[in-house]
């Protein structure tokens, strides 16, 4: 198909698909003329990934280029792909940032670090050091530790073990007789798509849970039926 | 104390400080003369609790003030906090962002809504309409959706159960015999603050299990000893 045809089957404009491939983010099509090329159904899929990871996510353009790059270049080894989308930073914003006060910088919170290992030794997982997310858990623990909550890593035992079911099932998800490529896809969605809707699907458990527990109004101030 | 032993003991510089006066994130101190003034325990409380919520979490000015204005209002209501603190929308960037595309858009997605509700009543979950996260996870769901990634709501229900027993946790660290500002704090740090610390043992524990299933070698490219 034309770029035209397949700006209206993604309903992505025409210029921002030439961004795309001029970015690498879309391979190129077939070229038909000299000014022309051939789009395939791989490319509306990769296009509404693309538009998924940006728009829905809220990635940045940099980001996704990383996943896609990882899809592209690991399809072979769904471990590899995996560790890749792993190793990806969450985007700006999605994670805690550097924190501006030095003492919480990530290379001077030992006290974190041990934590986080402590907890990560317990559960018996088997990550690489590498892993961006011992350096996340590690933050979140100092900053608990720092406001007194009486919050360590023991107390986020049996949230690990949560955590542990829970990549069971989002394995369980990538473990499917697809080509590759949809497979590599599928971790990445499973990965990184599924974040907002766990914690959402957490503060709705909690918004129940509270109202059964402590009150009787719903949050908004309505009363229940 | 005075104003400069406050920062000293929080790390916080005076002109920060200052600016969280004027902006009411921080109570004003016990004047002692014209341009002088006395503060307390709380304040270098209250100090840590929003240095945590802006650098760790990463969440905007606006947001920490929306979620001390909660803590502050609904101290003698946990329930009440609770709900303020559910409907302050994640920080920019931390949540799905409004699609670019408008046939995504919150309004118009009645399919993605219908299918949040539909896990919401199959969950038995009692939340109020106007809770945000039912549209996070029906933006999520109209984008897997859209992506032909064969996940439905159904497939979600492994998983809102697994959020259910997490709330049940969340909802158990806040049972305490505290004073109800520290009661309120913890229940932001449960809600807001934990959150990264969850997606990070979730990544965390799906390196192990993608390690045990797919691959030998460590997601950096290191050998397993």
């Amino acid at each position: 198909m034309k770029v035209s045809e397949l700006s209206r089957r993604t309903g992505v404009q025409v210029p921002l698909i030439k961004y795309y491939l001029r970015e690498g983010m879309l391979p190129p099509g077939r070229a038909t003329a000299a000014n022309q090329a051939d789009y395939g159904e791989d490319h509306v899929r990769r296009l509404r990934l693309i538009r998924t990871l940006i728009g829905t996510r809220g990635l940045s353009a940099g980001a996704t280029k990383e996943i896609l790059d990882a899809i592209t270049a690991g399809q072979e080894d769904l471990h590899q792909v995996l560790g890749i989308v792993l190793g990806v930073r969450p985007a700006k914003g999605a994670g805690p940032e550097p924190a501006a006060d030095p003492a919480q910088g990530p290379d001077e919170n030992p006290e974190g670090l041990a934590e986080a290992r402590g907890l990560i030794d317990a559960m018996g997982w088997d990550v690489s050091p590498g892993n961006p997310a011992t350096r996340t858990l590690a933050e979140v623990l100092a900053a608990l530790d720092h406001l007194g909550a009486g919050v360590d890593w023991h107390s986020l035992l049996p949230y690990a073990r949560l955590a542990d079911d829970m990549a069971e099932l989002d394995l369980r998800q990538l473990d499917g007789g697809d080509d590759p490529l949809a497979q590599a896809e599928r971790a990445v969605l499973v990965t990184v798509l599924l974040e907002p809707a766990l914690l959402a699907l957490r503060r709705l458990a909690q918004e129940d849970k509270s109202s059964r527990l402590f009150g009787g109004a719903h949050a908004d101030g309505t009363d229940e039926a």
